[in-house]
């Protein structure tokens, strides 16, 4: 490569396909709490507390559900021309978005990333009001921002090549003895990550998260769900992660993407901050507490659409899976490495 | 005395007066997130979150703001019949009121108490949705139920051994060197306290309380006053208490009425409870971080009325009173007695 | 029964055996942050931050882990007297023990109560500090009071009627549309319960639980689990309970007594209280969220001793297990009634 | 200016000239619990959990408590040089310092800035472990990170334009109608601030500020200096800012050095982060709940010295101090702007 990739500031907005707006609205709007910058009958724009760019979150309506969009901002409008041409040398699809291709965001440039997911790249987006300090609305459940994205990709290494060519670091990583990666965490903003590389059939969408400040929002968000009988919608949490730190928990929402609440990761910015490389057999790794991770949680993930909408194809992960390695008859884990292995429990 | 007191559970109800019924309701309603049980254009009835009666407050439309009613709730029917007999040897004036004469309360007796107070005590009540579980509706703020009244009466000694009378123990007080009595806070539910006697000018209300059960929802609603621009509802707090160990606030209401937000009090249940006596001088007996008490929270209280609906003359009280030897010129504080005193500094 | 019962205040402390009083002594002081009230080669005696009687936690070195004994606080000297006559009338085996039999406990009476389960009644206790204020030592875990014990007996509506008799009474209680009881809580303090009885064989002893006053402490707990690499001494949970509202943690310290750390549950001190009745297949009911329950929460508890320190041998439940009736192939648990069935899933 | 200025990543440390380690140590360490990386008779080297350089506080034992220099780190060693000729160019005095010229912290560039304060610029600095979930030794007021420096200035705008100059970037400021601009907020990192401007007499150093998680670990370092007596130590708060939105706590060290404990702000390190200018007589903006600011939080701050170790010499500033514009006689302050102002009371 030769060209200079575009400056990222961090992983801005994406977009959702749902089946069904209402069911959707009741989800995102009355019980996670975000704020509805623009609805009409063909999708609602959503934003957290903090934000101040039109929407973080687009739900538009489709018959598919799936990932339409993960959008990036860059620093300058100028970053537009680069990741263009960036794009064109990598050879992947490349298409120039005028402003308001999608509403509130300026003109972009969307591609079909060498992991075969749409990514938007765009600088200029409408401002709305802040809510910061509007604690009248804010709800005992209130989120501040987007925080991540993390996509299923079959080859991890090569993901996390892809990202370093556009100045993604990585924090952490999960990765056994034999030198299998198994997942890895980048970031452009100074926090554990902005996209995660989890090792999958992909492309497929792991996750979205979104960022609270303390720990007692995100367990109201289980309290609301238990009071209008959706428990269902947890999927698996609420807990604290061994890789970043942070305190999480996993929802479903009516279509199946998977929702992160997330908070108390910490600061990554120095050009020297340690990379952590967890085991995979660490039974600490993905729950500091040792439980268990849910097999759904492993195994599923939203499709992805191309360009034109359609579904991408799946490519099957040939690497070891990380659900075989540590949970059942073949996989083992283990809590303090002098204890000994653990067979056949879940992780 | 010959006559058995009644068996009173705990403190039940006020009822306040109140100048808009509207302007009241932003503040009970909007900010403090009280359920609305019944309201008309006479009356609001509220409750807390955690409670099944009607009603733990009323707010009743008036020209007067004052205090019209403290309730305590007895253990049997029988207990009216002895609260009649037993007041009537006191010598007050007493009434017996049929059930609904309060909606939502069974049959009553009422009676202006020793120390100038209409009290009220009752054991049937209607039976309303508790909301515990109902996490839906749970702000970010909310309430669980109503902890204690607190009451200005010049002679605390006295006010102490009627309420001792009436079967209430002390859990801790505010003395003097020399035996002056500024403060006592009396229990029968196993808390710190159902009814606290402050030494001043009276009979007049200093504040009743309701408990939540986490500090950071006191912190919210000081967050959310000052969202909508009401931060002078603020009167004293948020801090930590030294007496009872309560994590506190105090506001006014729109008529001026105190309303204290508590959590975090500890168990008196046991016969052998210990009693703590604070030096008046002590710096963190009503702040345990030595913050000021602001000057109102001395001065100000609401005026209570006779069974007639007129308001109480007060009586002065003639003992030394506490902002007086804490407070300024005259008055000193230490936060450590082997530093020695600080003069002139508000405590 | 003609005799009167003694009058209970309460849940006061528990002993248990253990087989190593330095790895107990990591987990209830290096963890859990009991404050040690005495301890020599024998024995630890341990109490909560708000505790002020000598102890509510006795370890005794022993071959056999078990219970040795549940002791209950009553309201005075004469209720021994009481409690004597009580047992003796029910037929039971009832020992007097001197003051100081057990360290910092007076005069008591100790019986092997009707369930088979090793109980004592005392009323005099040390006194020793209260650490309520003492934040110089609490740590980011702390612990306020012993809350409640959980007992396994066969047959649960048997167990209730006997502690009916003490004066005990109940709050929640989980069963089936056919009446069969899997579970009930009873109190005489003003809580959610002093004594929580659970269907399955006994006499065994389920947990004991702490409680302490945001949730915030019970997750550090978890986290000062992982950082010492012990995460595999959390059981079950954090959660919120659907019965008792409490949030809760399960711990198995190293003998595998099980320890709940509780907080959040509400007050039960009006006489007409309401009782709630959980559906067995109601997926919320153990946990609000409808995270399962593992399999161990179900099946194991920890032996209890009789009188001549001897294992008790176990009755048999006879009724429908809990278990059994709602996870797994011949088991069915719902989150949503309108929802239908959800089949062999954990609960 | 033809010189490029170095790269600063952030506010990196500060070191304090204080009169006695052990009475220092208490209370770094004993009751905010920084971490000790290394300490001698001359000198103690702290950081907070998540920190992984050498240290972000220096204390350093001598006759006149001061602060002896704020330490900001630079992206690569070339910045040093970059440094070094910006502020040649700038005509400020500039030392180079060899590698251990202060412990842990490889070569540096140590100059006085225009506004009169001894800074170093580093790079290189040794790497140690990083206690982010050591939470086996993380207390219940548990730090993360040095969050910000405020320095007290006589002219902020002229002190906004040199950091300018250096890249830094205003998120907030406090202005009255006429222009008069009374502080700023200025960051690399994207929080609120790496840097605060406080208009005052100056060079002094106003505070330097750690971060937390939680409020609840800031509420009990109130709790714990309040049961060790010694809450004379906290000065201002606990409270949220209206700047920053922070929630905030005030406490003076043994020598009256300013420590501000600090958690919620908000993400920046977008380019059009919006700027939010407070009008000077906005009750809210100092403290969210309207609560006063008390006035040696306004007069006092730490004397700085020069590169010689000699006390700098103030500068009054000439332009109107928010203190007398806000509090008394002549000051004036509002909580709602359509309620008119309120004369004469503290802010």
């Amino acid at each position: 490569m030769t060209a200079t990739p575009p400056d990222v500031l961090r992983c801005a907005y994406a977009e959702f396909v749902v089946s069904d707006l209402a069911a959707s609205r009741e989800f995102y709007v009355d019980v996670l709490g975000l704020v509805v910058t623009h609805e009409d009958d063909e999708a609602i724009y959503l934003r957290a507390f903090e934000e101040y760019l039109h929407h973080s979150l687009v739900l538009r309506k489709g018959d598919t559900p799936a990932l339409a969009v993960l959008a990036y901002r860059v620093r300058t409008p100028g970053d537009l021309d680069l990741a263009e041409a960036y794009y064109r040398e990598l050879g992947v699809r490349v298409e120039r978005r005028p402003a308001g291709a999608t509403r509130g965001i300026g003109e972009a440039v969307r591609i079909l990333d060498p992991l075969g997911f749409p990514v938007e790249f765009f600088h200029e987006a409408e401002h709305v009001e802040r809510f910061t300090q509007r604690y009248d609305v804010h709800g005992a459940g209130a989120l501040s921002r987007l925080d991540h994205f993390n996509v299923c990709t079959p080859d991890v290494p090569a993901a996390r090549k892809y990202y370093e060519g556009l100045g993604f670091r990585v924090s952490e990583d999960i990765q056994d003895d034999e030198g299998t990666v198994y997942a890895a965490w980048m970031f452009r903003k100074p926090t554990v990550h902005d996209v995660a590389l989890t090792g999958g059939d992909g492309p497929r969408l792991h996750h979205i998260a979104f960022a609270g400040h303390e720990r007692h929002q995100i367990l109201h968000i289980c309290d609301h769900l238990g009071a209008v009988r959706r428990s269902d919608m947890i999927e698996r949490g609420p807990g604290r992660h061994g890789v970043s730190n942070a305190f999480y928990l996993y929802l479903r929402d009516p279509d199946g993407h998977r929702i992160e609440i997330y908070t108390h990761d910490y600061y990554t910015g120095d050009p020297d901050n340690p990379v952590i490389t967890w085991d995979v057999h660490d039974n600490q790794r993905r729950d500091w507490w040792g439980n268990p991770v849910v097999p759904s949680w492993y195994a599923e993930a939203s499709p992805v659409l191309d360009l034109d909408g359609a579904v991408q194809p799946l490519v099957v992960r040939s690497d070891a899976r990380e659900a075989d390695v540590t949970i059942g008859a073949d996989g083992f884990s283990y809590t303090a490495e002098q204890q000994g292995f653990k067979l056949g429990q879940q992780v």
